[in-house]
């Protein structure tokens, strides 16, 4: 980075206006108009280079989109709109302009789809890898924010989409769902609802020990995406259930659900997962599938 | 770190309630109540080890105290209150549950003195070194946010204590100026307010180059810390104007205002900056100073 000042002036230069944002970027924080009747949501996650994206494979574009769309994929996990994003880069000495130009692009473009400006940031230069973090606001707009704890024995559980092998790309390039989930928020009980991104089985029991339950999942009705095929020809639901970064919609719910929702099994009043087979119901504990825990 | 999982079962445990919170760590997003009369605020901060801290050196605890601080110091630099924050790690593989814990009780122990409570985060291991961010969320309660672009020709130009030399350790100390900031803006007129992170003569040029104006500076009357002195027998004021990270408020204000502040100079019509000494005035380029951009 030649200076990091000059990075700071172009991305301020980036900037759109926006009638809820009073102090842009450029101060001490930013200052935001919130209108009354809304609950504010917030929360952060960061890509970290050769965990989450491997900077000498994937084009700084999409790294940044990726650092965005995972904020808004936990927008659409709670069923709220996403408002504003801040930024912080630590970027390799001698990175270049260009490529962080690419980075903060990719992240701008990827919150444009979405209503989400960017308000703020940090940068700064340091003898590391490349970290990005992207926290991010959101807002309740009239729909009631949907957590994980209020899963009830006998509500059916549904996912949007096929599961596993995201790792062969589409953990770069997925799309958050939160027009769905808003959708489907409006229309339906919702009792729980995450993103899926530690994998079905680990996130699923998130759900389970959040609202006091447990599970079955029926082996048979998970859809598994061609990528695990292709990754595990002969056991490619093992993949669906362990891989992570699906960031499809994880939900649990009283009501028929339409499609892309997928039913694929229900909850238990006792605790515990238990897999439904063909031949026989199993028991299973998703850390000791193995599966994949934040790793390249 | 054994388990990110268990590590985050622990930080959930640290949660004390908040009637501001809705829902707090451990869903997706956490959602909070937000006064219909008050502006939300929002910024971040990141530390990141060998540019911020050293982690040969520093503590844990005191590497979390100044990576929440560093956020505070922007609440005190717009007036306003700290509310809430969420809080990102990269840990280096193997680097052990007990100083993950110290770090976030360093950076919630830091939060707590000024009502801030940690609402989320993200944790992961990572091939790389430690890199935290904290992004933080404050409240106007009642006082209008100042910002860099109100300073006016003819208006003073104060610091809230001595200046250079924070490399020796107060950059790591520092206590955030909330209180005096709240007291000063509920009771003067405050045309402009930074908190001092990249040095005096560069973040006084931020406030000019916002302002539209240039200023004056009176070279003694710059409060020069004990510390320049020792890192600089003979020309202290010179690390006094161009240190990084004093933590202290620059403050532009039409009024007198009362100790600790410490009149330095006034807002000019015409731009630049022109340091005033014994002998002669003599307009000056703080990048040309040298200095120190966010370098260990």
């Amino acid at each position: 980075m030649p200076n990091e000042f000059d990075f700071i002036d172009w991305i301020r230069a980036q900037q759109k206006h926006n009638a809820r944002v009073r102090i842009g970027i450029g101060d001490d924080l930013a200052a935001l108009n919130w209108a009354k009747d809304e609950l504010l949501l917030v929360g952060v996650d960061q890509v970290l280079d050769g965990v989450h994206f491997d900077s000498t494979v994937h084009l700084p574009r999409a790294i940044g989109q990726k650092a965005m769309n995972r904020n808004l994929s936990d927008c659409a996990a709670m069923a709220c709109l996403p408002a504003a994003a801040t930024v912080t880069f630590a970027l390799p000495k001698g990175i270049g302009e260009d490529y962080a130009k690419e980075l903060f692009l990719g992240i701008m473009e990827a919150g444009e789809k979405f209503d989400c400006t960017i308000v703020g940031g940090d940068t700064a230069s340091w003898p590391g890898k490349l970290a990005i973090t992207v926290s991010i606001l959101g807002r309740s707009a009239g729909i009631t924010p949907v957590g994980r704890a209020g899963a009830k024995p006998g509500d059916a559980i549904y996912v949007t989409g096929p599961l596993g092998g995201s790792i062969l790309g589409r953990h770069m390039t997925f799309e958050p769902r939160v027009q769905l989930a808003r959708e489907l928020a409006a229309n339906f009980q919702l009792h729980a609802m995450m993103d899926l991104s530690d994998g079905l089985g680990r996130d699923l029991r998130h759900i389970c020990r959040a609202s006091g339950v447990g599970a079955t999942l029926r082996i048979q009705e998970i859809p598994v995406h061609p990528d695990a095929i292709q990754l595990a020809k002969n056991d490619p639901v093992v993949r669906a259930i362990t891989d992570g970064e699906d960031y499809e919609l994880l939900i649990v719910s009283p009501d028929d659900l339409p499609a892309p929702c997928v039913q694929i099994g229900s909850i238990e009043s006792r605790a515990g997962l238990t897999l439904e087979t063909k031949d026989a119901d199993v028991t299973f504990d998703p850390s000791e599938l193995g599966g994949w825990e934040h790793q390249l």
